[in-house]
C-alpha cells in the first residue's frame, strides 16, 4: 500500500495569528511586533489538520503557508515581508511539533512588481536551516493592482529559477488575493495557472533550467479542459504537440469534482499527477450528493478504474518523492 | 432530423479589409476610407465558409465580425468605431449574399472602459434596420491595457442589457485580443469567459433583466471544469447550489475536444448547450488521432450516447432557436 | 463634581473580529460573511475597557471603532464597507451591553478619493435607528496611496457636512492607516490633522455651515506648537487673528504629555477642549517617570492650577455635552 | 546629366502583408507565422513603383518600409518587432529583385520609450550582411501614447548614433503612427521633425558625432518656414547664426509644394537638400492646377531657374552619393 | 493711409509683477497678495511700448498678457488663476492710461485639461466691464505636462466658442510654456498651432459656430508651409480644397521672415492676413542683415509689391476691425 | 558674551533675480540666460537684512537661499538646476560682500524623486571652492506632486550623506514647496520635518553615519509637542527612550512662539538648540500683543529663567560652532 502524501495543503493559522495580521495590515507594519507562537497554540491547529488527515487516511501532508492570505501587492512592502516570515515559522513550528505527519513549503516574500532576487534569502534559509522542502510561487503578487510582472517563462523569474535549481526545491504556482472587484480570488487562481502554464509552454525556461520542478495545483487551471484550443495551436506553429508540452509540468488533485479529475488525469497522464487536498480548506464542505466532503478525495481516486494500482502509487506517493527531493526518510 | 445551426461562427475576411484594417491602425483611422465591398469578395468569403459547411453538414452558420480582431483597445477610439461598422456592414453582405446559409450577428463598437451607451446606436440600427438577431459583447474591451472595466455583474453593463431586451436579442459574451505579453488572446477568452461567468452569478443582473440571454462560447471557459470550487462556494454562502444557478447562462460546443464536450454535457445539461464551431477558426486544424479538424464537432457529439435524440435535437436546433427569436422562418 | 467624560475612546475588538478582518483582507471581500458577535465575546471586550475607565474614574466614554483600522484604501471597497459595518455593529452592541458607561460613535464607508455622499445612509441610520451621537471622518482615505481627496475646506465634503448639521451630530477629525513606508500611522494622524485645521480655517466651511462642529484630536496636531507662524500669516493677509480663527474648531487631550497639554489649553482655552484619553490605546503604557500610563490624563488635568474649578468642568463633562447633544440623560 | 536618385520612398505592400499586420495587430502577435514573399508578389509590387519612376525620370529610389506603419507603440513589443522584420525583409527582396532600381534604408524595431539599444543588432545585420544603406529614426516611437522619450539631442539616443557612425549610414527621421485623436500621423511627421531639429541643434550631438547623417525629410518641417523666430534666439544666446546651425543637417524635397520647395532651397542651401519624392504615396494625387501629381518634383525643381546646372546636380546625385556612402556603383 | 493695428502684441511686465510671479509660483499661491499697480510703473511699462510703436509707425496695438507666462498647468490650479487676474488687470491698467494707443485682449484661467467652462465669468466680466474685445485661447494648457485636451474641433471647446460668438470676441489661438525637455515653448506655439488648424479644420466647428472667428498667429504654424501634404489630403478625401478649408481661419504676420512672409500671403491671400508685430518680444533682435529688428515687419510688407494698396489697407487696418467689432471708434 | 549666530537665514532676492525665476518658470528654462549679479543689487539686498541683524543684535547669519523658492518639483529637471545655482552665487556674492556678517549655507539641485547623486558635484564645489559652510536638504523635493522619495532613514539618501560626512558639513532639514491645494508650503515644512525625525529614528542612519549632523527648524514640526505618543511607542517597541533618541538630532529656534520655544527647551535640551530667525522671513510681522516681530527672538530666549548663562551661550554660539566646524576664526 503507498503512502498518502497529501503535496498540498495549508497551515491553520491560531487566532493570534489572525490578529497580528489584522494590525499588520491596519498599522501597515508600522510597528506592530510578531505574536510569540505558543506550544498550545500550535498543538491546537496542528492537530485539527492530524485529525481531518486521520479521517481521511493521510499519513503526510506538506504544509505551506495559505497562499489567499500571503498580501504580497499590500503598502508598503514590510507588511507581506513580516508576514511571510511569520507564516514560515509558523510552518516550521507546526512541522517540528509533528515531524511524522508534516513537512514545510514555504512561502516567499514577493512584491507587487519587483524581482524575485528579493526572496532568495529566505528560499535559502528556510532550506538549508530548518529543512523547508519546497516553495510556493506567486505568478502575480499584484494581486490584480496594477500591471502584472512579466509571465513565468520570462527571464524576469530566473534568479529564483536558479535558486531552485541549486537548492533543488520544485514549486507550487499559486496566487495569492485578487484586488479587482470582479474577479474573485480563488478563480484568481484559476486563471493565473492557466497563464502560467501557457507562458511557461512557449519559452525557454525547461531549456535553461532543464531540473526546474513546477507544479500547477487545481488540477491546473483550464488548460486540460481546453486543450483542443491549444492543441491546434501547436500543429499550426508546428510546435511539438501540446499534450506532450504538457509533459514538462505537473499537476495536482485539488479540484474536488469527479468528472474534472478524470479528465486531468486523461490529458495529463497519472506520472503526473501529484494528490493533493488542500485540506482544511475551500473543499471542506459537505457535497450533498455524496455526504462526503468535497476536499475528501482518496475515494474517488480509488474508485477511478482506469487507473491501474501502480499508477495510484505513483500519484498518491512516488511522484510526489521524485519532485520533493528533500522530502527524505518517508518510509 | 434536426436542422443543423451553428451558431457561432465569424466571417471570412476579404483581401481589402485586411488591408483596410492595416491602414486603419497605421493611420489610427486619420483618415483612412472604408473599401467598397464587391460583389465577388463577398461571394468569394462567403463560399469559402459554405464549402466547410456543407462538408460538415451544417445547415446555416450565425455569422459575426471576427472578435479577436476588434481592436476595442486601440486609441483613438475612431479606429475600433470604423472597423466595427466595416464589419458589420460585411456580415450583412454575406447574409444578404446567401439569406439561407447565415444569419448575422453584430459586433458592438466597445472602447476600452467606456460605458456601452455608446453602442446603443449601433446595436439598435442592425436589429431594426437591417435584421441582425444578436450581439458580441466583449467584457474587457481594455484588453488588457489598463483597469479592466466592472464585471459584467455590475450596473455599469445595464444600459446595454436593458437595450438587448428590449431588442430581444441575445449576447455572445466574448473578448478581443490581449496586450498583455503573458497572455495570448486565444487563453484571454477563457479567463474572460470565467470571470464574466462568476461576476454575472453573484450579481442581481438576472434578477433585473430576468429576459435577458447570454450565450458563454468555448465551454464556458474554466467553470464547467471548476465545478467543485464553486459548488463548496455556493453551500457555504447558503446560495443556490451553483449547478443551479448555472442554468441562467447558455453555453456552446466550441472548445474541440470530446472529453471537454462530454464534461461540458453533464455538468451544464443539454438544454443549456448551443450547437456552435467557430469553424473556419481556431480549430481548423486536422487532429493527427482522428484525421478530422478538430471544430468538426457534430461526428463527436453524434456519437455521444449519453445524450438522447432530443437532447441532441435541442442541442443542434431547438435551443438556439429558443434564444434567438429573430431568426424567424427557419424551417 | 463633574462627571468624567471620555470623549474619544475605541472599541476593544474580540479575537474573532480579528479574524473577520484578516479575512476580509485576504479574500478581498469576497466572499467572507462576518462572525456573529457573541453576548460573551461582547462583554468581556467591554468590562475590559470599564475595568480602565474605573480605575481612571472615568463616567462614561464615547465609544467608536479603531480608526487605524479602517481599511480606507483596501481595494475593493467593499472591504471597507462590510469592515465599517461590522464595527459600527460592535459599537452598537457594547453600548447596548452597557447603556450607563458608554455612548455609540460610528466610523463611515469612506473610500480613497470617493465622494462621501456613499456615507450619508450609514450615518443617518447609525444615528436614527441606532442612536449614535457622533461620527469620525477620515481626511484622507487614500491613507497616502495616491491623490488625497481636496482639503476638508473644499466642497468635496459638504454633502457630509450638510447631513451632519441636518442631524446635529459632531465629527471627529481622524485620519486611518498610512500606506507610505517613510510616514507611520500614528504620525499621519498628526500631519493631516494639522492640514484639516488650516485647510478649514481658510476656507468658508463655517460660513456656510455655521452649526457644524468638529473636533480635532491628539491635540491639534501640531497647530498649537506652530501658532507662530500661523499668527504671522494672518496678520500679513489681514485676516481674523489665527488664535481667534482657531476657537472655530475644538480640541482633545489626547496627547499624553503634561507640557504639550498645557500648551494646548493655553492656546485654544479651556473652553474649546475636551477632555479624552483614548484609552486603552497607544498611550496605555506606563510612564517609567511617573509610574502611571501615559494615557492616564486626569490626574495631570486636575493638577493644573492656571484651570480653575469651572474650567475643568468644562473640560471634562460640559464642553462636551455642549457639542454631543444627542448625549441625551447624561447625569 | 545627373543620376535621378530619389533617396526618400517606401515599399509597396503586397495583399498578403496587409493580412500580416492586420492579423499581428489582432493577435498582438501571439503567434501568428509572417507570410512568405512570393516573388511574383514582389515582383508585382516592385514594377508598379518601377511604372512611376519611369514616368518621372527617377533612376533609382532608396525605398524604406512605410514608416506610419511602423506601430512603434502597439503592445507588446513583439508586434512592431516582427512587422520591422517582416517589412526589411520585403525591403530586401525588392531590392534583390530590382537590383538597379532601387536600394534598400532599413526601419528599426524601435518600442515606445525603450533605448535604442535593442536595434543596433538589427541595424548590423541588415548593413553587413544584406547591404542596407541607411536607416529610418522615429523620434517619437510612443505615437504619442504616453511620454515620449528624451529629444534627438539627448544621450538617450547616443547608442544608436554610435553605431550608425560606425557602419557609415544616414539616418532618415521620420515618426510612425499618432494615438492622439487631435494630431494626424501626416502633420505629426511634421511636428517631430521641428522637434527634432531644435532638439539636436541645440546639443552636443554633432559635437561628439561629428561623422552622423541625419536627414529631416518633408521640407524640414516647420522650420525653415519659421526661420526668423530662431535666429533671433541664436543672436540673443549668442550662439552660432540659426542658419549656419541648420547646415549640419540635411534635408529632403518631400514637400509637394512649389512655393515651399523655393523656400526650403533659399534656407538651407542647394548643397543640403536630396532629392526625394516619397512616391508612391501621401502626394500622389493629381493637382488639379497643374494637372501632375503632387509628388511630381523634378519638372518644379527643374524650373527653378535660382538653381544652377551644378545646384541641380548636387540636389538630383551628388547630396545623396555623399551621405550614402555605401550606395556604391552608381554609375 | 491706412491705421496701422498691430493686432498681436503683450503687455511688458513691471518688476513688481515678476516679484509677484514668482512669489505665486514658489508659494503655489499659498497666501501670496497681488501687487498693488502703481500708476508709475503702468506709465513706465506702457511707454516703453509706445516708444518702439513710433519707431515702427504703429497706431495702435492690441495687447493681452504675455502667452508663455500664463501658467496653465502649475498646480494647484489657482497659481494661474490669480496670475491671469493680475495679468487681465495689468492690461486694463495700461490700455486706460492710454487708451489712444491700446486695445485690451485677455488671456483666461484656462487650467490643465479642465472644461473651459471655467473661463466663462472672466471672459464675460472683461468685455462687459472693462471694454476687452478679445481672448487669448491656449489649445494645450497642460503645457506638455500629461494628455492634452481634445483638439479645438472637439465638443469640449464648444461652451468658449458658445460665449465667444454671444460677446462677439476674436480668440488668438497661442499656447503658453512646454514642460517637455525637448520641445521649448517658442516650438511649442508653431506645433499647437498646426495642430489646432488641422483639428478646426477637420471639425463642424465652424457649421455649429458660423460666427466664430479664430486667428492663426505666427503666419499660421507649419500648415501654409506644408500645404502640398494636406491639398493632397483634402482631394483624397474628396473634400473641400484644403486652400478653401483655410479660409475660415485668419492669420497674422508675426513670423519674422520676408520670404515666409511671403509665402503666407500667397497661401491664405491678404484678406485672412492681420498685420502684427509681438512686439516687443521673440523678434525684437537685431536682424544683422537688415540693421532693422526682426519684428519691424511694416517695411517688409510696404515693399511686398504683389500686395495691392487695397491689400496692405486690409492687412493694415481693415481685416483687424472686421473681426474685432468691439475695436470702436478707432479713426 | 556670547556671539549670536543666527544660524537659519535666507537671501534676500533683488528684483532681477525675481524676474529671471518667473522667466525660467514661463520659459521652462529654455533659453533664460541668469541676471548678471550687479555689486549695487547685491549691497542693497545685503544691507536690508544687515539693518535687521544690527536691530536685533545679530552678529551673523548663515545664509541660504530661500527654501520655498527652490521650484525642485518644476519640470524639467533644468529649472531647478539654474535656478539652485543663481541663488547660490547670490549667497556667495552677499558672503563676499559682507564678509563679517554672513556665511553661507547652500541649498541642492534635487529634483522630484531623482537620487541625490546628482547634487554632489555642487556641495563639493560650493564647499571647497566657495567655503560654504553647510547645506540645505529637501526631504521631499517632489513638493508634493507625485510619490514622495523614501523617508530620510532610507539608503536612497546615503550618497548625500556619505559626502556631506567626507566634506563634515551639516545639513538643514527644510522643505520647498507644495503643489497640494489642501497644504501651504509653511505647513509642509512642519509636515515633512516631523516625517524626517521620525524616519531618521528608526533607521540606522546614525549609526551607519555617526559623525551626520542634521538639523531641524522650526521647533522640529510637530514632534517636541507629540512625545507623548513617541515615548509610549518607543517603551512599547523596547527601543531607547524616545527622548534619548532626539538627542541625535539638532533643532533651531524659527519657531516664533514663546510657549513653544520653552516646550522645545524642555523636550530636546539646550545642548541641541541653535538660535536662529530666519529674518527677514514669515515671522517677519508686528505681534501685536509684544509690539516686536515674531522672528525676533533673542528677548525671549534671554527672558527663560530657566536656562542657565551656559546654556544662552551654548544655543547663541557655541552649539552652532560645534556643528559648523567650517565656520572658521568665528571670533
Amino acid at each position: 500500500m503507498p503512502m498518502i502524501i497529501d503535496s498540498h495543503a495549508h497551515v491553520v493559522v491560531p487566532p493570534e495569528s489572525y490578529k497580528y495580521m489584522a494590525e499588520l495590515v491596519a498599522s501597515r507594519a508600522n510597528p506592530t511586533s510578531p505574536p510569540v507562537l505558543t506550544d498550545e497554540g500550535v498543538r491546537k491547529a496542528g492537530q485539527s489538520i492530524i485529525d481531518i488527515m486521520d479521517k481521511m487516511e493521510t499519513d503526510i501532508q506538506f504544509l505551506s503557508p495559505r497562499p489567499y492570505m500571503a498580501m504580497h501587492s499590500v503598502k508598503p512592502a514590510l507588511v507581506g515581508q513580516l508576514w511571510t516570515k511569520h507564516m514560515n515559522d509558523l510552518v516550521h513550528a507546526t512541522v517540528q511539533m509533528f515531524p511524522k505527519r508534516f513537512r514545510a513549503v514555504m512561502s516567499l516574500p514577493q512584491y507587487r512588481d519587483t524581482s524575485p532576487e528579493n526572496c532568495l534569502a529566505e528560499l535559502e534559509f528556510r532550506v538549508k536551516e530548518q529543512g523547508f522542502i519546497g516553495c510556493v510561487i506567486n505568478p502575480d503578487p499584484t494581486e490584480g493592482d496594477g500591471e502584472a510582472p512579466p509571465g513565468m517563462g520570462d527571464k524576469f523569474w530566473y534568479p529564483l529559477y536558479q535558486k531552485m535549481v541549486e537548492l533543488d526545491v520544485p514549486g507550487l504556482v499559486h496566487t495569492a488575493s485578487s484586488c479587482e472587484a470582479r474577479l474573485s480570488y480563488t478563480l484568481k487562481f484559476i486563471t493565473e495557472e492557466s497563464i502560467a502554464i501557457t507562458s511557461l509552454l512557449s519559452s525557454e525556461v525547461f531549456t535553461r533550467f532543464p531540473n526546474l520542478k513546477l507544479i500547477m495545483p487545481h488540477g491546473g487551471g483550464a488548460i486540460p479542459y481546453q486543450m483542443g484550443r491549444f492543441r491546434a495551436w501547436s500543429i499550426r506553429k508546428g510546435e511539438k504537440f501540446f499534450d506532450d508540452q504538457l509533459k514538462q509540468l505537473h499537476f495536482d488533485t485539488t479540484t474536488y469534482d469527479k468528472d474534472a479529475l478524470e479528465l486531468l488525469f486523461k490529458v495529463v497522464g497519472p506520472n503526473n499527477v501529484l494528490f493533493a487536498t488542500e485540506s482544511p480548506g475551500t473543499g471542506s464542505v459537505t457535497d450533498p450528493t455524496t455526504g462526503r466532503d468535497y476536499d475528501d478525495l482518496k475515494p474517488i481516486i480509488d474508485s477511478f478504474s482506469f487507473l491501474s494500482e501502480e499508477d495510484k502509487t505513483n500519484v498518491y506517493e512516488c511522484n510526489c518523492a521524485r519532485l520533493y527531493t528533500r522530502f527524505k526518510n518517508y518510509k
